[in-house]
């Protein structure tokens, strides 16, 4: 079958590989209808991420059929549609009973990381009936690739932790494909304002149209001036850092009311305490646990949610390496998540 | 003054009746500007409110402007214009620092009750600092009568006793005005299904254009039957009684589905913990606090809730018994709410 | 194997019986050391329990050792120590990803119902790798048969649906094994005070001993204002019914405050919504999930909570049937719960 | 009256100063029976806090007796037992209606800051009636000193933002006065764990009587092994950081489990989001409400709570400047905290 490959820091390839075997009674074969990149899979080409070694098979979203399952696999069977979470999970350990998949002990995001993952023909599912979702009959089945990863992160890291809710008014410092998983996810609160931020109009633009309600160029703008004047001076009850720099983190501490909340991503930060001590905040960082999967399906399925818009190129497996450049290239090629499609 | 009185079980009549004047350094007295009328002013001229004694003027809901406030009032001055809330508040007691207004100990469900009400030209509000909310420059002030009590009741007994998220599964049993004002607020956490029952043919048509998903007529299909349909025989999250009716809590018990949640009004009910003891559902009964008044002000200023649908009638004070000829029988006249308007 | 087998109503034997085999990859055989008897095997010998078929080896609670384990079994092996929840767990289904296994799709409440029971030399366990819990090294084994069924229910159903803070005041209707086990894990959030309530002297006194800071005998004092005298009027923030019958639950109802908590067990009651209707107040029912075994038995190890005292009485598995006699007469026997020890 | 003054950095003096009087209706004037000292009015004497300019009257928590009440004030009259919050909360402002005391628009921590104070004999205490707390017959007074500011702020900051539950596993950073407070509140909760981490082995020893279950001395221990030793490898549920030094807060991260939750104080530090990003930690801000102060109240009056170990010593106000220089001196005179006791 063909895989794109990951060769060790700067190098990729698309290669033919075996087709993955069973090797747990709990495993799945999923023949893969389509992938897509993540930012992470950026990461991991700069060689940012030592625990994925080369001759690694990248990919941790997509959708596909089941192919072949474990003996003990009791949930799925050859034929399912299903849908890839970026989370495996092995529903025993005790951070899977307590809902946090991101940490189970033998699984969390290892797909495309420690071991092969989903932009090949064909995928090898570990802890499969935990870590799959049935697709429901009559499903647009495409664009529920964009639930495999980001927009339970939006969800989950964003929105959730944040505690948006009717009425809020939310910072989204980024709008990038995760900020914009972030403000469509938000949504589903109705809260009063979203704000987005960024120094891309092209973004700012496309962050309008998936409903901010004000945008601010931080070049542009004195960011927190702004935020001050679009809140009657209060700050915002939520501020979401959704580019993971130092500077962005800076911007939520600076806009953040009292009793607001901060969600963060990666790298070391300042962060000032001798500011936010008295102003009641909670900072939280979060892995995606993916366990809002079925709620998101819910709301997929209800036309609450559309995931399309998210959707802006479209490439064949055999063009993998051509995804690859126009997704690095956002700025030049404006794509937020691009569609790969399997033989 | 012109006051709309009550007079005893089934009389009610509009008199001249005096200016209130202060008589707390709390209080305040408003000009009323709009009114409405509420279900429970129908309980009251029925003689079925015992606290309410006869020569009362009626009325707990409006909007209007401040007249003069007493020497501890500090939130507010002569000319703002405020919305009145049906629970007055005096912010100090422990019910009230627990965000629990109803069971006030000076305050509590008193205007129009146990004090003189807002179906007149002026009104005293007491513990005004806390019992009245400032309008927001350009807003659509007639509408506000909405947010003094049908939808804080639609959106604290019902939305959010019932827990409901996004991708839940809602049935409300009564497309009335609180069944309505429930389905709006809920739409405010984006659920998957909102299901109305109800046995009048244009109630559910109402509640299809206010956003039901589906309706089902209760004289014509079997409930739980058609319940269970909708909802691929599970049941639904959340089961709200906006009757009052012991067979509509029979239903809400029918068609809740497993770690569920009822909301209640009213009456004396069989509640069958034979069949529900094992189903993990919550119950919750609850007067409603108007502690959501400031997130409610904010989702109808962002455009995300729309009171003006609730709003089917007019009429000014010197109508006022027509005005409550047309509420009361809501079956013929397809009345919600009205709105009366004073001189 | 010797078993103790329900042979329709009104009748059991102590029998030999074929020790259980492996029927799934994810079920155990466990070797039990103790067992014990429930209220619910009673209920189940008074033919009530219609999910229970004459035949059927009753027991769901136990304390054991690993004879045996299927080959999808991953957390544990022959020789383990181990505690047989009472509910099973797939940790796969929906209900069990919220954290409801007492709806698991293929579990739930069926040992010793359904399936085999642990009243017998040997048990098959269904779900092995999320329905037994590994017991730590050096602990007091016995008294974790404490920990199958009874301490779960007191804590979930009586503690965690009462929403317990420190400071709160308890009411609990009788002083049964449940009670008394809904007591002690009440304990574990320090409530100012604790008032069991019973008709039995005897029950009362115990009831003292396990820490309850009041006690009223029901038969001997007007309950509601007893309660009202001992919480300053306000009544308490929650009432417990730990009886199951219609007049424990009314009870509740009179002396439970304003804002407060009912958790509830069985039958059918009448529900006075036109008394509690304006009272905010929180219903919930709820059948053990077992969901918080992991902190219990936490709590057991650091010495927060004592089980032994439950244990009033001990029998060989050959003396099942005494075993049944003296737990069945409590009122003069002065059972709490017996221990049953396997050969 | 007597008073201390802050007379500028470095400087303060015991003087004679006219006695307040009611300058709003909302006002009330105590007499002062016992006060005592706060590392934070040390941090005034530093002159590290601008909002406080010298000839302030310095001192925000005690017990008195109330003297004279405004015209507005409803709850509490002449002779009335009082204990004083830190925070005064005006009842009526957005942040008090939402129980964030210290953000209230007109209150907040302005007492012996922005307003003179309780270390004085007589006090003037704005918002009488939403902050102070009446204190029921019987208490032992003295004591309930302790619950003007240390009590609510290691329970709200520490306890409450570390959502410590049954079972949990806690490590406090600093056992000096609020490490000890977060201590004996988070007592309440039964966590199976608490261990005290300092660099004093006296301050040690007085955690392990305050009921640590285990101690780690951070100068002869290497922390993060310690913790990881003490907890099977996993780390605390919570960290408290209870120092206010970047170095405390390094700590918390070292040591906090997936999941967990950092309470943090004060001060710039790093953050290292690199390490915590994929670990689901939430660390948490919060200057003390004292909302949690009736809750408090209870369990003193139940026994759970005895404030008595954290006083150490006691003076009369003539000794005032005796009671700082004990109080600075902590690590020599072994004081947590010190009564001072007026005329």
């Amino acid at each position: 079958m063909k895989a794109l490959v990951y060769k060790g820091a700067g190098e990729k390839s698309l290669e033919d590989r075996p087709r993955p075997s069973i090797l747990q009674p709990t495993d799945a074969i999923v023949r893969m209808r389509w992938s897509t990149i993540c930012g992470t899979d950026l990461h991991i080409l700069k060689g940012d991420v030592p625990t994925c070694q080369p001759g690694r098979v990248l990919g941790h979203e997509g959708v596909g059929i089941v192919e072949q399952v474990g003996t003990a696999v009791s949930s799925f069977e050859t034929g399912d549609h299903v849908l890839v979470s970026c989370i495996s999970s092995c529903g025993k350990c005790s951070a899977c009973r307590r809902g946090m998949y991101s940490h189970c002990e033998t699984g969390g995001w290892i797909l495309g990381n420690k071991i092969d993952g989903t932009q090949a023909e064909y995928v090898r599912i570990p802890h499969a009936d935990t870590s799959l979702y049935p697709i429901p009959a009559g499903a647009d089945e495409e664009v529920l690739v964009m639930l495999s990863d980001i927009l339970p992160t939006g969800f989950e890291c964003g929105v959730l932790n944040g505690r948006i809710q009717p009425g809020s008014t939310v910072a989204i410092v980024g709008a990038g494909p995760i900020g914009l998983a972030t403000l469509v996810t938000a949504k589903l609160y109705s809260p009063a304002q979203i704000i987005a931020l960024d120094r891309d109009d092209n973004r700012l633009k496309v962050a309008k149209e998936f409903g901010a309600t004000d945008v601010v160029n931080i070049d542009k703008e004195d960011v927190q001036a702004a935020v001050m004047r679009l809140t009657g001076n209060t700050g915002v009850d939520c501020a979401i850092e959704a580019v993971g720099l130092p500077a962005s983190f800076e911007t939520c501490q600076r806009i953040v009311a009292a009793g607001g909340t901060i969600g963060v991503h990666g790298l070391k930060v300042d962060l000032h305490l001798e500011q936010l001590w008295d102003r009641n905040i909670s900072i939280t960082t979060r892995l995606v646990d993916t366990v809002s999967t079925p709620l998101l399906l819910k709301t997929v399925r209800a036309g609450s949610l559309d995931p399309r818009p998210l959707i802006t190129h479209r490439f064949t497996l055999d063009k993998m390496l051509d995804a690859y450049d126009t997704f690095a290239n956002a700025s030049s090629t404006k794509a937020l998540k691009v569609i790969v499609e399997m033989p």
